[in-house]
């Protein structure tokens, strides 16, 4: 019988010829925790006797979420991080490095074809390098530290082809907020997705991560883009498909009149075209995140604010998903642009996304962001309402201080 | 009767011709107010049945402190700032334009000879111009802004010249510490300080800045550097002391064998020379804060991190003092070097001098800090040691992960 790309991947992993429905044991090759969830994986671990780390030259913690700290609680559980690792002989990516999700791709914790588990929903970011990658609770984290294995139930799989070409000044996220608003935030539950199509081909990692990312928005598993046209500077396997693979549901999208998609509160899957709803008064944007924080990201929003100021009543705070990120921004004028512009730069790593403590809203205030969620208070502020959208989209919000 | 300078400040914005221990009324020429003590003033101004704010082309609400906001009652304060700036015509700073002190002096809203009164215990700062400036609670600057007049008692002064030229390394950071610690945190307690001398004649005025700034850790009212030597784009009066002035205290200080100098936990005047205390493990390091957050301090850290590395366990924050700052970093280079020494940028204002969220020290955490006050707990963590130095103090210390 057919496979489809998590079912080949798994059976890489298993002993076990598996298909959707089958749960086996699999070796995991990466693991990845952040300030959120590391402490209670690293208590976990203690608890149930754990001496060493598995694969510790895999094993990454990052400091992402609440970073630098905002009290002395969360000081304290990072520098439990900082002496684990150095116990353990982990990896440690400190305050200012990135976003967790960013730093497995840019330093090549992760690569095609390997599964991983992190202890962050966003996990499935790295699908876009079509490797198997989830999220998992603290708990079950600490358990593969422990024995290197895991147990996973194999997930059916969406087939979704993106075909056409993209109008100027649309992007993945346009694309992948279009899907979501289909699918809904269930629509996906326990599956896995293949993104593939001519639309994906063209696209930069960076656009491909963005993509991945938002599978989880939809409930799924893990979401993998078809690694046709990806570029890595080191070959590797390109894990297809079988033709014959079965597909619980398959769907064609032709993006070429796709216009900007905003996603309104409260949930990510409550998407219209951006003109539905203009004109609505915006008092803060935000660009960074592991949905879009990368340089094509901030030099799309350059691309809109070069030589002109935002509007004085709204606020632009940009957090670079990776020390990396900021220094090509740095290099190639993109930060000067917008700093001019009248942008606020954060520290790199998860800033206003995750609602903990950079950049909470005002009540009654409206949020453009080009993260991933709006739920009700998501950006710690339930009285605020926040709107998803491309950074292009968020850079025309604040310059005109509407959508 | 000669008079200090002071004296002299004080008669030209009162109907009296005064002196020391007089109580006058005075014309303000400005007001500022962050986002710590503004909102509790528009409070006051409302209670006090408050409609038109006088001077309100010269009244600064700035939101330096908890900026970007770690939560949404902060979030809500800086919204009220935000609307009442607009019902009063009032300038604002908002998130990331830079610590008030440092705009104040930037923006000219402050002039040699003026009178200025913050709601902000390092107004003093803007002695660094030979303006009267000082702090006042939130209420008082609410009297102020309904009147555009307060009341004074006229300081006593104390006299310091610091003769010599300073070594190579050694600056008005050092300069500062040594005589806080000779005069100790209640030395010149409701007096005025005069500084001049050949060494503060040769200041920048981002020196003398740092001078003046530290004038309250010995608890004056006000700190006063000599103007000769100063250079401004616009002419200004020189207002110097009459030569029979009457001062309580003069000290002359020779600085040409001063060497680096370091504030020990935990209090500004137990201070040392930095040998005394080297070796001693340093796991975070800050440069920034009204006292020492300039280019020519992130410079002097730039020079000595220039190609290399900070030591893998110190983690070393920067926030610069202002947008402007962070412009003038990125245009000359020393934005790109800091970082890539391992350098992680906050965004531009108080950023973790003030204990409130962005980069609160771990337990027994040693941080040694460009700022001004190493009180226990002032960071946000009372089992973390401050200590004070100089900029190029804290950039060696982050490259040798000791003092």
């Amino acid at each position: 019988m057919g496979k489809t790309i998590i079912e080949k991947i798994i059976a890489n992993h298993s002993e076990e010829s598996v298909n959707a429905g089958d749960i086996t044991i699999v070796d995991v090759d990466a693991t990845m925790a952040t300030d959120t969830t590391a402490p209670l994986a690293i208590k976990s671990f203690e608890e149930m006797g754990g001496e060493q780390v598995q694969n510790s030259d895999n094993t990454v913690l990052v400091i992402d979420h609440a970073s630098p700290p905002p009290n002395e609680q969360v000081a304290n559980l990072q520098a439990r991080m900082r002496s684990f690792s150095r116990e353990q002989n982990t990896h440690l990516y400190d305050i200012g490095e990135g976003i967790g999700h960013q730093i497995m791709i840019d330093h090549k914790h992760v690569r095609p074809g390997q599964i991983v588990f992190g202890a962050d929903s966003h996990t499935v970011t790295h699908g876009a390098l079509g490797a198997f990658a989830t999220g998992v609770g603290s708990t079950d984290l600490a358990g593969i530290w422990l024995t290197g294995q895991t147990w996973v139930k194999v997930p059916e799989t969406i087939k979704i082809e993106f075909e056409g070409k993209l109008q100027p000044g649309v992007t993945s996220k346009d694309i992948i907020l279009y899907l979501v608003g289909k699918l809904g935030i269930s629509g996906a539950t326990y599956q896995s997705i293949e993104y593939s199509g001519s639309a994906t081909n063209e696209m930069s990692l960076a656009s491909r991560m963005t993509l991945a990312n938002m599978s989880i928005e939809m409930g799924a598993k893990a979401g993998f883009v078809d690694t046709e046209g990806l570029v890595l500077k080191e070959p590797f396997e390109h894990i297809q498909p079988d033709e014959d693979a079965k597909y619980s549901e398959i769907h064609k999208v032709n993006v070429s009149e796709l216009q900007p998609q905003i996603s309104i509160p409260h949930s990510p899957d409550q998407v219209v075209n951006a003109s539905y709803v203009e004109n609505t008064p915006i008092q803060q944007g935000f660009i960074g995140s592991c949905t879009n924080g990368r340089l094509e990201d901030l030099q799309a929003a350059a691309k809109v604010l070069d030589g002109k100021k935002i509007h004085p009543n709204t606020r632009l705070l940009i957090a670079p998903a990776s020390k990396q990120v900021l220094h090509d921004a740095l290099e190639d004028g993109t930060f000067a642009i917008l700093t001019k512009a009248g942008a606020t730069f954060l520290t790199s790593g998860c800033g206003p996304c995750v609602g903990t403590h950079m950049g909470i809203p005002a009540d009654e205030e409206n949020i453009i962001s080009s993260s991933n969620r709006n739920f009700m208070g998501r950006m710690g502020n339930s009285k605020s309402n926040v709107y998803l959208g491309s950074p292009s989209v968020v850079a025309r919000s604040v310059l005109h201080g509407m959508l």
